[in-house]
């Protein structure tokens, strides 16, 4: 097996020395001509050969019969064949050291067991050859700066393809022209666009790891149907942002409708919408709202940050009211925290002649939109370090006057001191010269409202910790979880293993089937009473558990009853013995679950548990491992947990003791064997009494799954 | 007091023949000279006349000293002064009979006592000259077709108003420019465009009515911050939805932060916002949840509606896999159902040689993008009986090749015979020209997949009733309330009152201080005791309610307790008596409210009641009056109901008696002394077995007030 490494994988992707076009047709105007097309129209320097085997010259370049015949083995091929040709071509190129193939035919995973079977050949020749292979599926690759416009497709065919710097990496290969001709609409351009396609070997983890170190890329765009490499996204999101390269994302499938499509559409395997998101978010990438968004966002994260040392708010300055007060709404619904006019500020710009009112907007409506004054606010506003970041609205005089709004804010960032807050600009009227004034001066300008407190939002998003601290396996629970039989288990043994990790359970013993009962249990009465018998799964309808049982007499009667009552409800039923429990009292009850998302991976799972769990889908999910700060922030996500943290005088419950074992049941995510696990409920008691698992299951799979 | 009709008044407003410009400047640049030059750059060709004591000519006009001394009572006035000279200049056109007054200046409402009192007078001049008054702080009328631009809003300084067939009334000045560039940018133009300020006496409402049987006008466009005429704004939307013209809002203050700006910027008193959403979507107004909705949703809404006699769906066909699916994706997030393509169009397209997949998303890709395809397929599906709507969701096409994949859409429309299915577009690149086509084609397109979704989930909105129908309140309910001393009632008055509406309350009977129990209560035990008494407001502290008394004895007993139990907490109290009351059991509880909300008018309230309704704020609100349907509309959107609805099959509870519980104190709306009412909690009972009152409060306000 060959392994080329990645620097030269990378080069050979998007700064490749020569192209094989495997099916090139010679027809302009067809799609499989585009490519040698787009490529000698961008002035591409490097060697193109068109392989077609009915020509002898395309495009005014000698067409070859096949790869194998290519004067030398090229670093980049785009194979345009249909499925089983495709196949073809691709062992061609690895019999001659391609490094990396794009594919656009379909017919493979999406396309049932036949497309399968196909697919599975295609991985192994890729695999074997060290081929990092694009697709099947794909539209292709551009490299704009190179002017390496490697594909099929036809929004490519504009003149003056932007540059810029921001890579965009689709599973939907129309996207790729969407985002071109969107981005040169708003004055944005592209480093790098990958058409992943079905991702067959290389997904958009893989290939975002290998942009990360592209010195021409300062950020990332992810059109997202489902995520096929997990641990590479987490590689390679973890990897962006100790670059700070932000990775923002759009993702399709979050209706229903929507997910179907996503699996007929490129052959996904769709996860759960909810778990995707908590995956992409634990990461660090960022999931914008609106489609509309996925450009303004990414190029603001690329552009600035907020200064560590100022606060966490935004200021907003406003030449209109309404424009003012509308932008304002729209932050405040997204929880960025808003500042108004510190007294120091207030001060400075009234000694200047500039009196400014109260309120969370700076209204500098009545001080008149003038060149001098708009730049005294802003600069004092930037210099000031109880502002955090600094947004300033612009009214009709960015239509009109960009001279008197939009230019002292250009000017008052390029004399601000090292250290001054960011700022950032919302003209509300249509205004494009002025959107390019303030772009190209540095100040991230905005088109609607939405995307401004989108962008502005993301700014302020929480960062998540770089790498998660898994909490080891406890050896004890280890060996349990080695000797289970695969399916699901029984409470006792659950519990058993819950308990190894961490977790309490109530006291409890367990008697032999006719062991006499002991004067003292070591448990204090009342006490709940159950037999335990794999014959007896519903120990409620066979009358086998007894709950409150009092003093030892009313237990020796009891278990009397049960065992009288089991054997009516099911004769000759096996007692494997008699748990006697604690009888524990708690202020509330909450869930922890562990669950595996075919697309998203571990995941756990709390909440309140109970049927208005259910009905207001009141519960914080994240991906495993959860360490004990994860734990906390998913507590407080839930909702219902209001209750136990002392809503309206309530007495609090031990929420922290429900973090650690919400910690501890995350610890499973480790044992392969593990496919589901869950206590429910789990008691939570007054603060600093801890928590109790009443109940719990373990879904174990077959060996060797 | 002269009042002119309406008629004269709608002319004065739009289409006036003669303008004074009260205070108009002389010197070009000055906001209070925009004015004048906007109407002479519009060539506007009514009589100007300019106002102004210290110049004898401006703008090539005569100036005049006063508004007394112009040689005709003018149609309409724009006043540019500050406050105070405002009044007097208002005083002179009350003198001299004109019709309609716009006020630029603020100092008014929104500036503490001296403006409050201020506006008064301002109201009282208007009131008693009949003189429609628009603002104060405004920024002034524009009626584009006769170019009539009187306004101080620099955006109208743009070379060519676009004219069109939308009418905005805003509530922020400078929102009105906003609306004219934005929409030129993306080819809408208006008919008429108010700044409405602080609607002294002139709402939206008001100026709507107004402005309803305006030939020039299709459809309505709302900036607002509070609403300040909310029956004229229930009159003005009835009135627009039985004339086919749509309302559309968009409202600031949805977040705390603008409610408080929305306050401080015009004066504006906020209602809470739900409150006000539920009555705009009561009386028809469409609110969007995006400002860059605001303009293509309102223009789609005026341009087609669903056909009746069609299903309630939309179909979607695209070039491009990855755009359908994310259109589908924002349509179902919206709850538009889709449906995919009928047998009947799948065998016609076959025979065609065009074959389709299944599926949600009719995806032509692979047909490939052809004139007489596209056009076969578009014809196909708005010929369908099955169609409700059609959207082309098309790819790069439109940016390339608006042959090829838009001139067939426009073609296929103008080609469909009467009672088609309506067709819209979304072309997922930007692509200007092919937006101009479609929408020149009478095909309405959008720029963005959100605004493409929320325009379609409009058309889709369920239409509310014309006019509600309020139960009228019955004889004996409103006898017992005229006769209510003000403040808060007791639970025994306030439950006499709500079952004097119909709603039911526990069997009880109230006995006398000292009075003998009698033999046969006519309540089956177990029963409820209490004593009734306002020394003892908290009764249970007091230990004056006894629950669950199980037979004659344990209740004599009982009333004894409760005597010496509340002497020991209060002596000297006074009893008024002893209520005994049945004993009831139900499914679960609800909650039934009456508020009046300052903006927004009397609103029902219906919720589960408790902890956990608070929590998650889990109700729903609807102006009164709320009919049975309506009733059963709100019980629908409280998701704990779900709980009483057969849920995981639990018992269903009677939510048709809650329903008209609901409906019935709805009618306590018209009687204005109630200020607010609570049934709190009512009990539930299975189905066909109605609810029972538990406890009720009812709030009267100071006679007078």
């Amino acid at each position: 097996m060959i392994r080329h490494d990645d620097a030269s994988l990378l080069k050979a992707l998007i700064a490749p020395e020569s192209v094989a076009l495997v099916g090139v047709s010679g027809s302009s105007g067809k799609l499989t001509a585009r490519p040698l097309e787009l490529l000698q129209a961008n002035g591409w320097q490097g060697r193109i050969y068109p392989v077609n085997p009915t020509r002898d010259e395309i495009g005014g370049l000698k067409a070859y019969k096949s790869v194998r015949e290519l004067p030398e083995g090229v670093d980049h091929a785009y194979i345009l064949l249909n499925a089983d040709p495709a196949l073809e071509a691709l062992e061609d190129c690895a019999r001659t050291g391609v490094k990396v193939v794009s594919i656009l035919a379909d017919g493979f995973a999406e396309a049932g067991e036949e497309g399968r079977l196909r697919q599975e050949r295609l991985v192994r020749i890729a695999e074997e050859a060290g081929i990092l292979l694009i697709g099947p599926n794909s539209t292709g690759v551009v490299a704009t700066t190179p002017g390496f416009v490697c594909t099929t497709n036809a929004a490519f065919r504009a003149g003056g393809i932007t540059k810029g710097r921001l890579a965009v990496l689709s599973q939907s290969g129309s996207v790729i022209g969407t985002m071109l001709s969107r981005g040169k609409a708003q004055d944005t351009g592209f480093s790098v666009l990958v058409s992943t396609g079905n991702e067959a070997t290389a997904g958009v983890g893989r290939l975002g790891q290998l942009l990360l170190d592209d010195s021409g890329t300062d950020g990332f765009i992810l059109f997202l149907e489902t995520i096929r490499d997990r641990d590479a996204v987490a590689a390679f999101a973890r990897g962006a942002r100790a670059r700070g390269k932000p990775v923002v994302a759009y993702m399709i499938g979050r209706s229903e409708e929507g997910q179907a499509l996503s699996v007929s559409h490129t052959g996904a395997l769709t996860g759960s919408a909810r778990s995707v998101s908590a995956f992409l978010a634990s990461v660090g990438v960022r999931e914008v709202e609106a489609f509309e968004s996925l450009i303004p966002v990414a190029r603001t994260l690329s552009q600035l940050a907020p200064v560590p040392s100022r606060p966490r708010s935004v200021t907003v300055v406003s030449t209109t009211g309404g424009g003012g007060a509308m932008v304002i709404d729209q932050l405040a619904l997204r929880g960025v925290p808003i500042a108004g006019l510190s007294d120091a500020s207030r001060a400075k710009l009234a000694a200047q002649g500039i009196p400014l009112g109260h309120g969370k907007l700076v209204d500098v409506t009545l001080a008149g939109t003038r060149y001098d004054r708009m730049k005294e606010v802003v600069s004092t506003l930037m210099a000031d370090p109880e502002t955090g970041m600094l947004l300033v609205v612009i009214g009709s005089s960015a239509q009109f006057n960009p001279e008197l709004a939009v230019a002292p804010i250009v000017d008052a960032r390029a004399d601000a001191p090292a250290g001054a807050a960011p700022v950032l600009a919302f003209p509300l009227p249509h205004a494009p010269e002025s959107l390019t004034m303030l772009e190209a001066g540095g100040v991230p300008a905005f088109r609607t409202v939405e995307t401004c407190a989108e962008a502005i939002a993301a700014l302020f998003a929480p960062v998540p910790d770089v790498e998660p601290v898994a909490a080891a396996l406890p050896a004890e629970a280890e060996a349990l979880i080695a000797v289970l039989v695969p399916g699901t288990q029984g409470e006792t043994t659950s519990a058993r293993v819950m308990r190894a990790l961490g977790v309490p359970g109530p006291l409890s013993v367990v008697l032999a089937p006719h062991a006499e009962l002991p004067a003292d249990l070591g448990i204090p009465y009342p006490v709940v009473a159950k037999l335990v018998s794999a014959d007896l799964p519903h120990k409620t309808e066979a009358g086998a558990i007894r709950v409150g049982v009092t003093d030892r007499a009313a237990l020796m009667r009891a278990i009397a009853d049960m065992k009288a009552s089991a054997e009516a409800h099911r004769p000759g039923f096996r007692l494997e013995g008699i748990l006697i429990q604690e009888m524990c009292q708690g202020l509330g009850e909450a869930l922890i679950g562990l669950t595996r998302d075919p697309v998203a991976g571990p995941m756990v799972t709390v909440a309140m548990g109970g049927v208005m769990t259910e009905i207001y889908r009141d519960s914080a999910v994240h991906p495993a491992p959860v360490d004990i700060d994860a734990a906390r922030a998913m507590i407080a996500q839930v909702k219902g947990f209001a209750l136990l943290s002392g809503y309206r005088n309530r007495p609090k419950g031990d929420l922290e003791a429900l973090a650690h074992a919400v910690a501890a049941v995350s610890a499973l995510a480790g044992a392969a064997r593990i496919q589901e696990a869950e206590i429910n409920p789990i008691l939570v008691r007054p603060e600093g009494e801890g928590v109790v698992m009443l109940d719990a299951l373990l879904s174990v799979v077959t060996d060797g799954l």
